[in-house]
């Protein structure tokens, strides 16, 4: 199922590299042969030095733990950071790729493509909120619907091609010269396709969720799939390439390459909608991916203090569920920024993927050289490898689609301070938090002063002037006043003194309608007077509790203020006093 | 500057009218000259009609009051919730029309056409919660400026016209008959059209705002302000007429007239850049009249207990903030609904418009009726002729734009469903807090027991047993313990008997990383048992406040939750011991 990443990327990787060569004319296309080649064999070094990782870091690697350990922490923040952005793109990518699946067969939703997307991902992560890993199974039936449906359209286009049943439509033939052609653009192309090894990392990242030898099966998955991606990819850009396919605004060119094999009419409608579909529903898929890694990543950041306690909070998978969240809202504010194109995310993608790789596979690299010695080289070969390619692509992206990138560098900056102000934050801390040797701060105190703010005389009110009592020596109600409800407010003081006569009951007058700032002036000044008589302060907010959770939305905005407000005070605790509603 | 609305209505009023009827080939534009005159007739009898309304309720009307004090409670709840979806529209059209107007003079910003939306409502909302009214004297400089540029376009227009300078290039002359022109068709295009006409309610709602004689002035600017709209709007449909300029998808009509009127040569191409940042910047001004309209009547509806409290929360504006924060967040979950096209806006923005227009028209003639008597024809014509006219657009959008505008019918009784439940529960929540006849709940406890949560032993749980000893005549000191931490667990408890020697230390177990339900069934127990003996029982959860406060999403997760699930509990209070860090 980790394979999905990898596999669905042939939805958009031909046409990425079909639309820069477009930039010369239709007649440049056939370049894009070529360019698969390339990918497919840079494809196989990288599932080999990747193997390499899955056999060192057998627990679940990951850009971040190697390029860490092996590197440094700044490293491994770079690779991490990288990452936390990369898998938003993934989802991104994907579910824009996925709403492309769904508009090229339903033209009549084009116009809401990125409302589409944006659905998708809610739906994803709403899934995942509800513990989707737990019940993967029925996963797995996109995955190889869209495995046999692929299998199916190379085996059809084949045979139409062999039997003569489809017509030879290239643009240009093999090998024809295209004036304007350089190797800046053929770059360009390359790295373009290159977004499709992305999915190479998602399972080194996710090593722990195999079956026993887990390293093994893991090894062997990646090996599977490279070879499965590798006779997709080459088949459909060969077969885009025959059926002399152009990319279109509205329609992908996967979506026109199987329109055209399975024939568009009778039986072949079907399989082409199945087709649509089985597309849409692996990038769905892949973008759920990003929704397993990037929890987990930010919870070992987390863990290392570089991001919010939050995503590792204990219990309840709720740290899980903080990083399910910021993940779709992070992949939602991208889409909306991007506009939901897949072409202007994949350069960004690519780059977010490739400086983890070059990291990770430098820090494997330098883990053998201390580990083994002068012998390292026959163990670090196919990581160097690794590397040599994925430093060249960073390159090849840096030099020739800055444009497109540019953003990376922008953010990373941001991130990395991120990361360390927060670190520097908790350290500073914890350094606060801790006893001091001798120091022991037990002061005692006599008593407790309750101030309980009251509106009106109502059961809650009651209610909270029976705690107050419990629990303080000196009981204070206190009652804002403002000019306009001054006879009313009057009425209130002789209605609390019928039910509580021997309760001092203070009016504070406000001449606005502001209430915080009179209440947080007559506390201090309690504060001030109870400090004095070693009394402990305490401000008692009542509010009732509505049977439905949902209902507080209608209530008690006033008390959330003020006990926001007052929670910044030195020497005063503040309580709620909560009534429960019975209906 | 209220008139913004209405004059920014021509940057988009002829290009929605020459879209329907383009559906029949550019040679049925000329229809948009008599069409545009209809609609002038009618901005001239709605005008007539809402001034009525300013002199009846010079303390401000607006439909929804209108409707409410003379025709009933539900009519006035359809108006007010129309019009709560119709000032989101207006932010929404208003924005995406700026956007539209930015990037036809800016191509290359095409592709970020509903980010721009996205941006500028964001501005326009921190702008209006930082109290934008208060200084909206700098608002004026766009509106007179558009009011300028859009006096030379036309006078440059007319001019070149009568010189002969700018050539005639009609699509087909005036009165030529174009097969397949319909009444359903035109009754169409002036449907779209009418959009215009919205902006006359922002006048009547905004009556307190005028100099006084306020009555009298908000009805001469109406007056002024139809005038200037009825010269603009028929000025820019004659120039497109002459012009013959066909809309496209990526440059306004208005974009295209400017640009040939102007020549885009020279200083006309400065005129031309002038005149659409006046418009971009007339649309922002526009939307803004949204956020003034809307934060009041939520209060409004907040007032009669239709809309939660929040809207009407006193003091420091906090309750206008919340309206002004849920507009901006409606209009762009709506932009990116309709992918950010004010032609898929327009015609649920005219029929929001018109269904609170015909109910307050409706109002106002019952009015003249009670009030009046038999002779109430005399002051009622003009409001029975704005009814009229209003009732007619309605129906026409209702028969003929039914596939544009069925959301309307979806989202209306959803909005009446929740008004009604508001009300409901606010009423029920009433009665549960009424102290009854006779029924006084005054319990007298004898004593509190306070449950302390211990984590570590630090500056904080000291400070926090403390304040426990200040109020409990009994305190326990809580510690969660999990099978994996039982060691350090251990090391907790010595050492905090070596502060506390006579508290009571209970480590509770649990044998899985969920902490809160240990802690409540612990929690739950110990209430029972303080129950029977009269005591009351607090839960202190201890936290810290960082001294910034955006550093609190970094702390404190834990305690946020152990408060909420606590807080469903009966007869525990739970309260928060703060210790505030200093650096």
């Amino acid at each position: 199922m980790l394979s999905s990443d990898a596999l669905s990327s042939i939805a958009y990787g031909t046409e990425q590299i079909v639309l820069v060569l477009m930039t010369l004319g239709s007649a440049a296309i056939w370049y894009s042969l070529p360019i698969a080649l390339v990918v497919l064999v840079l494809l196989a070094s990288l599932t080999l030095s990747y193997r390499q990782i899955i056999h060192a870091y057998p627990q679940g690697g990951g850009a971040y733990v190697v390029s860490t350990e092996n590197i440094g922490n700044m490293a491994g923040l770079v690779a991490g950071g990288s990452l936390l952005i990369d898998y938003m793109l993934t989802v991104g990518v994907s579910v824009a790729a996925g709403a492309d699946a769904i508009t090229s067969a339903l033209p009549v939703l084009h116009d809401y493509n990125l409302l589409i997307s944006i659905i998708l991902i809610l739906v994803l992560m709403l899934m995942n909120l509800r513990g989707l890993h737990e019940s993967a199974g029925f996963l797995l039936v996109p995955v190889y619907t869209f495995v046999v449906m692929t299998v199916v359209l190379i085996l059809v286009g084949g045979m139409r091609i062999l039997t003569g049943d489809m017509p030879y439509h290239a643009t240009n033939s093999l090998g024809t010269t295209v004036s304007g052609m350089s190797l800046i653009l053929l770059l360009k192309a390359f790295s373009s396709g290159s977004a499709s090894l992305t999915g190479v990392e998602a399972i080194s990242n996710a090593v722990p969720f195999f079956k026993k030898p887990k390293a093994k099966n893991a090894a062997a998955t990646l090996g599977i799939m490279a070879l499965i991606l590798g006779i997709f990819f080459s088949g459909i850009t060969f077969l885009n390439y025959w059926t002399g396919v152009v990319p279109t605004a509205h329609v992908t060119v996967l979506s026109q390459v199987a329109s055209q094999v399975f024939n568009f009419s009778g039986i072949g409608k079907t399989f082409y909608y199945i087709f649509q579909f089985a597309t849409a529903m692996i990038l769905a898929v892949a973008a759920n991916t990003g929704f397993s890694a990037f929890p987990m990543l930010s919870y070992n950041l987390a863990k290392n203090k570089y991001m919010p306690h939050m995503y590792m909070e204990k219990g309840a998978r709720l740290g899980y569920s903080n990083g399910i969240i910021s993940l779709a809202v992070g992949a939602i504010i991208l889409l909306v920024i991007f506009n939901g194109s897949t072409e202007r995310l994949i350069p960004l993608y690519s780059i977010g993927v490739f400086v983890p790789f070059a990291l990770s596979q430098t820090g494997m690299v330098i883990k053998w050289r201390r580990e083994i010695g002068k012998k390292f080289w026959h163990k670090a070969l196919s990581n160097l490898i690794g590397a040599g390619i994925s430093y060249a692509i960073v390159l090849i992206l840096l030099i020739f689609r800055l444009p497109d990138i540019w953003p990376f560098f922008l953010i990373m900056p941001v991130i990395l301070f991120l990361f360390y102000s927060i670190k520097h934050h908790y350290t500073n801390v914890a350094n606060q938090l801790r006893l001091q040797n001798g120091e022991v701060v037990a002061r005692t105190y006599t008593g407790n002063t309750v101030i309980v703010l009251i509106g009106n005389v109502t059961n809650v009110s009651i209610g909270a002037i029976n705690y107050a009592r419990s629990i303080g020596d000196e009981v204070i109600a206190m009652h804002v006043s403002t000019q306009e409800t001054l006879d009313k407010d009057k009425e209130v003081e002789t209605e609390f003194h019928t039910y509580f006569p021997d309760v001092t009951f203070s009016m504070i007058e406000s001449s606005y309608r502001d209430i915080v700032r009179p209440v947080i002036r007559y506390v201090d000044l309690v504060a001030k007077a109870s400090d004095k008589n070693d009394h402990t302060l305490t401000v008692l907010v009542p509010q009732f509790v509505p049977k439905h959770p949902w209902q507080n939305v209608l209530h008690n905005q006033m008390s959330i203020r003020m006990r926001y407000y007052l929670s910044w005070r030195d020497n005063i605790i503040v309580s709620s006093y909560s009534y429960h509603l019975k209906k």
